[in-house]
């Protein structure tokens, strides 16, 4: 991306401060994204007819605004989400993890490289002929008119009965119990975060986490504690530590989770459920990824273990996530705070949609698109692990039982941000680990989403982001070798 | 509706608050609605083997804490929304003013009243068959694919277009505009709320007002200063006092407001405009009603008086509510702001809806449809007319020129709330004053919205209003007239 400052030197504002606002405008509004490379300094000031130390003094100022970092001899880079105070002007860049890279900093195309960057199904997977069919059932129906005409906030009555009836015979949903549908998780969370906290508030959260989750708490001004993930999900000494130390909400993805792809085993989590009840605590369970079980067999909900838990829900991540729908299933007291919010959010979810997903669900049709979704799963599953085993021999990493996403420490010294323009143009991208951290550094990670691409994409991937490694390795261990010093 | 409390005398808790707080329950449930009659003591006493005492305590209790109100021989009616300090818990009555009314006091099923209290059009004129080439066009197109993946928080790129070549040909957005999909007008309104205010912004808007675009800023903690509207819209005194007074968001939809039906004339649009702007006040500018113009011609936007105007619109009024699609059209920097939002709510907005829509305006359907419900409006607008210059003498009303709503003022002394429940039984139904109010009582004012019935509907509905309102006056004139009093 060429950079293109419009600068005035007769104004008051020296040039550097200019120079400098004009690329903190380009990463906020998403068109500098995290880890991409600035141009060298001498480049840029022979560019834009400027002094050199006019540029350096602007790449000062942005790294003392936490928007930049140097690496020596590697140069400036942007910085993903910096955790930030709450109430401050938002961070977008993690935002952009969730839709096509729009900048590519080796300015090739993004069809060229192969995308580890987003946790999303493939869509070369939709069952399209199947969906078309069950809009037309539904476009054809008795209930057009009234489907087209506003409804409840609480969500389109036969969907949520479909939904509940199934939660109750599966044995998660209580009598008690009832259900509100959203415009996919995002907005369940974002409306629990209303319904539950207010500045201050502390909300305990798997570390590293998905940003969409930590952003939504992080701008209602809560105050975040981290538990660390292991390979066994998050960590319950680190969660009865944030209890103790007043966390009111806690919110956890305890299968497959979202970036490191753990699960948290039967046994401990009547246990974490019990933890947070005897704590006074609410339980946020995210729930999206559990029906992706690529080996072993599907745990217990927490939920199964206690009422009280609070049920996140969707069809997005087997099915359609362009299809805005999911849900909270919640004892019917938040239930019914939660449709208040949800009907001055934006009085109710498409209804459409909801229709033709009940349809799709009702007729069978998701089952087997959801048998077909795991098989293929497993096949990448079966990629990702070969080739992880084959090309990354000096990274750290736990294999995921199913889900989208897994993690990766680098080797030691390894700063997988720095790391990402290299690897872009080498054809691989994946997300930094430091777009998921709550309080802690986590430079050294990386989180590959495997599920949109086909088991060839990833073993390709995957030998690249090797190589792109190893390389690095070999760099840091010549860079640390002792050499004569004429000095 | 009967009162069924389980009540437990061998509680510690009396029967009076067991009782009471069964109701408070029944109402925070949406169960019972604001003008809801509850039985008589006596009656209830006698239903529930209780003393008369202890429910006469449980109503005052009720009614102290602002839940119920008695009035002196007409019983004890249920509330509709208060005004309440923010950040209390919501009151979700004027939520039911959304939604088919799901309790009548009468207990005659609602179908057999004439319903004035939904703003929304009419399914019955719902172009189902158009709609369905719509869909089939697009998911037999080559987009289905793409439109079921994840997409972009600014919305479907292809009615982006649409939406912003088409309001900049009519000249109400500039070059330096840009367009955000949202949930229809409510998450837009929701949207900006987040990003323009915080506790103690103090919010300028129109009163009466529509209650969820109120509760929306209540919810956040902003002050809101109430400007009455008059037949001309928005009182500009009144507004310039709310500027002075320190307002920096001014809230206003100029054509057909909720629930008055009143617009700005067009020389009092630029007024407005640089009033606000002169103030350092952003001015947002709900459009949603403005297509709807059954007499007389459209008035220029209050965009196309100033740029920095923020406008938000939507085919919900004209074409489906169901479907959930509005937008924002502002400067670049709020539609980057606002999509930052946008995506921490929910991501984007469903995408085969806006594909539907799109082809549904794209096509022509759209313009044909508005013109079918234009002329639609005109009969339904001339029902209103004739009837009440036929069956309410003594109201003060104002005509609109187009939209769905009205506003009456009844004769003096007479209360709109009190009212209602007797109008049900009579078999009209509609939306009591004070479900409007931001900072005034507006007891003796109620909106007819017409805009879902037909003509037919229209005239009988206010001939019964007429009745129940003649009867009224003549009760109160019966009370008033002097008698000899044997003390």
């Amino acid at each position: 991306m060429q950079l293109r400052p419009e600068l005035d030197s007769t104004s008051e504002v020296p040039l550097y401060r200019q120079l400098g606002s004009y690329v903190q405008r380009l990463i906020t509004a998403g068109e500098l994204q995290g880890g991409d490379r600035l141009p060298p300094t001498r480049e840029l000031a022979g560019q834009l007819g400027l002094n050199r130390t006019t540029v350096s003094a602007a790449y000062e100022w942005l790294e003392s605004e936490g928007l930049i970092q140097g690496a020596v001899g590697r140069g400036s880079f942007v910085l993903g989400a910096p955790s930030r105070p709450a109430g401050e002007s938002q961070d977008i860049n993690w935002a952009r993890s969730l839709t096509p890279s729009m900048f590519s900093s080796s300015g090739s195309p993004a069809s060229n490289v192969i995308d580890f960057s987003s946790s999303r199904p493939s869509e070369l997977l939709f069952p399209l002929e199947e969906f078309r069919e069950c809009c037309s059932e539904v476009l054809a129906g008795p209930r057009l008119q009234t489907l087209l005409q506003l409804g409840s906030p609480l969500g389109y009555g036969p969907l949520r009965a479909w939904l509940l009836t199934r939660a109750r015979q599966q044995g998660f949903a209580a009598d008690g119990d009832d259900i509100l549908i959203t415009n996919g998780c995002q907005q369940a969370v974002d409306i629990l975060r209303r319904a539950l906290t207010q500045p201050g508030t502390k909300v305990a959260m798997e570390e590293p986490v998905y940003p969409g989750l930590r952003n939504l708490f992080l701008d209602a001004g809560a105050e975040l504690l981290g538990a660390p993930v292991t390979g066994d999900g998050v960590d319950l000494i680190a969660l009865r530590r944030a209890l103790d130390a007043g966390a009111k909400v806690v919110v956890v993805t305890p299968s497959f989770q979202n970036p490191t792809g753990a699960t948290v085993p039967a046994a401990a989590r009547s246990a974490l459920a019990a933890m947070a009840r005897n704590a006074g605590a609410v339980v946020i369970e995210n729930d999206i990824y559990s029906g992706l079980v690529y080996a072993g067999s599907g745990l217990p909900k927490l939920k199964s273990f206690d009422t009280n838990v609070i049920l996140l829900g969707s069809f997005s991540k087997i099915a359609f996530p362009g299809v805005r729908v999911g849900w909270i299933i919640a004892p019917k007291p938040v239930i019914a705070r939660a449709a208040e919010l949800k009907q001055l959010t934006d009085l109710h979810t498409d209804q459409l949609s909801q229709a033709f997903l009940l349809q799709f669900a009702e007729s069978g049709r998701l089952a087997r698109h959801e048998a077909t979704v795991i098989a293929a799963g497993r096949e990448k599953l079966r990629a990702v692990e070969q080739a992880c085993a084959e090309h990354l021999p000096g990274c750290r990493y736990h294999v995921p039982d199913g889900g989208m996403n897994m993690w990766i420490d680098l080797p030691a010294g390894l700063d997988s941000g720095a790391l990402r323009g290299l690897a872009r143009q080498a054809g691989v991208d994946y997300l930094p680990g430091r777009y998921f951290s709550v309080s802690r550094s986590l430079d050294s990670g990386l989180r590959l989403s495997f599920a949109g691409l086909t088991p060839a994409e990833i073993k390709r991937g995957i030998e690249i982001l090797g190589e792109v490694v190893n390389s690095a390795v070999r760099s840091r261990d010549d860079a640390s070798r002792p050499t004569l010093a004429f000095v």
